[in-house]
């Protein structure tokens, strides 16, 4: 197999989206690679980073540090929720997500609305430290549009996780006011939503839009960030609102045992990682207006 | 001019210290090369992120991002310090972190040693943004090497920073615990040095060693990290060391006033970002023990 984004046994990044860098990764073998009907789809396992799901050219996941962004875009809503019992993830086909919702206990039940079946299939044969996620009697997988899912379910969740790709190609809407108005709607009192929210480095004014537009929606409005090491500058936001006015999403309201955190399960997250994500660089606090 | 580093217009990032993975950027224009007495000096202009430093093809600086590393190599010791007034900075060739050091004006005097003046020289004419620190009246060149220079001043300086390469060439002595025990004959009671750190997702071994030597030397030693998206895996940590029993480094004992925070002067540093960089991801907590 070949695909135009490796040469010479490295993938380099499609810069579109961050004009003038990309980050390269040693290439072992090309596992898998489709044109799907949303989108390219390339997995290949690297030198160094375990196997690679990669869209439209763009890195997903690494197997060598995915835990990253998984947890945080998972524990943070959850555990700024006070009881999330409901969790719905639009996008998020390779599982991972739903490995780390299922973390905790009080939660019953987890739908995940994923556009693209070829990212599910891919993610089941290649990833399955990711994909283990679907295997949980906890979870539903539903194959369909996000948008019309909202549509149908009105008032029905406590946590909303958006774990979409980026603004171009299949998830541009997920970033429009429209699909947080439907978000808004999907939640129960007290409802938390999660979402990918680029990073600071690169798309301050994209985060601005969002933001603002979010604020229209919401009575409460965050960002948070991640050290995320194979998404471009290495860091990763998310964009958080809450039902509840006043509700500070900032400090946990629920918070993993000590021992829980400390035992392995989580690489990642902790109750002052939780914390110290609302932290932002200087030039992204003043611009955001956070 | 040609560079081995640069091919179809990118320059690619030597991977020897984090195999597999490599950063590349868009080249404009070759300003600069050198073989010097110590290292390859290469300074090109990028397409997206300003002039670009690179020594033995590993990236030291953009003009774009290089606020970040300066900032909180600098801001980082110098406000957990109660009155500093004396600094030294060894390595730092760029000028940098000098232009972060004189910011403070309870600082009275910083000398950098650089063992390389062909760094110096490079910066003065290709990186004016940060080689402006060497103009200010407070500051002392004085080109050689690092080890000479603290055994020849010992009890001299409230705070040491150390803004070296990787600890392979030139910098390799600068990791270890030799090294660490002369900075500490070199502070004055209450000094604190501040060290490059390397990167908790690539070098925790390399941290964990020099961790260790450090608490033979110091009575508190500890670790921060910031977000610099052109270092490996976009993240940079630096060691901490205080000769002061039971200082709380993390918590700044001094801080910039508000007004000069949010004045545009600062662009990653603040007090929040302070305390936030103390917290480490839970893998590189358990793993280095903090």
């Amino acid at each position: 197999m070949t695909h135009p984004n490796i040469t010479n046994g490295w993938f380099k990044e499609t810069e579109t989206l961050w004009p003038g860098q990309a980050m390269t990764l040693q290439v072992t073998e090309i596992l898998h690679q489709e044109k799907s009907k949303f989108q390219d789809v390339l997995v290949f396992q690297s030198a160094n980073h375990g196997n690679v799901l990669v869209l439209d050219g763009v890195i997903q996941a690494t197997e060598r540090d995915e835990f990253a962004y998984q947890e945080m875009i998972a524990h943070l809503p959850l555990n700024a929720h006070p009881n999330p019992r409901k969790v719905l993830v639009i996008g998020g086909g390779d599982g991972g997500v739903l490995r780390e919702i299922v973390k905790h206990d009080c939660v019953e039940e987890v739908t995940l609305v994923e556009i693209d079946e070829a990212v599910v299939k891919a993610a089941k044969k290649f990833l399955p430290a990711m994909a283990v996620g679907f295997q949980h009697p906890k979870v539903k997988l539903h194959i369909g549009d996000g948008f019309e899912y909202l549509k149908n379910n009105e008032s029905s969740y406590d946590v909303i996780i958006t774990d979409s790709s980026d603004p171009v190609g299949p998830a541009e809407s997920l970033f429009g006011e429209t699909f947080y108005g439907l978000m808004r709607k999907a939640l129960l009192p007290e409802g938390i939503i999660c979402t990918q929210g680029e990073c600071p480095w690169l798309h301050l004014s994209i985060i601005k839009d969002v933001l603002e537009h979010s604020r229209k929606v919401f009575p409460v409005v965050d960002y948070a960030w991640a050290s995320v090491p194979t998404y471009p500058c290495g860091m990763m936001g998310f964009v958080l609102c809450c039902n509840t006015p006043g509700r500070n999403m900032r400090v946990p309201t629920r918070r993993f045992p000590p021992a829980f955190e400390a035992g392995g399960k989580l690489r990642y997250y902790n109750a002052d990682v939780h914390q110290a994500a609302f932290v932002l660089p200087q030039f992204a606090k003043a611009a955001l207006a956070l």
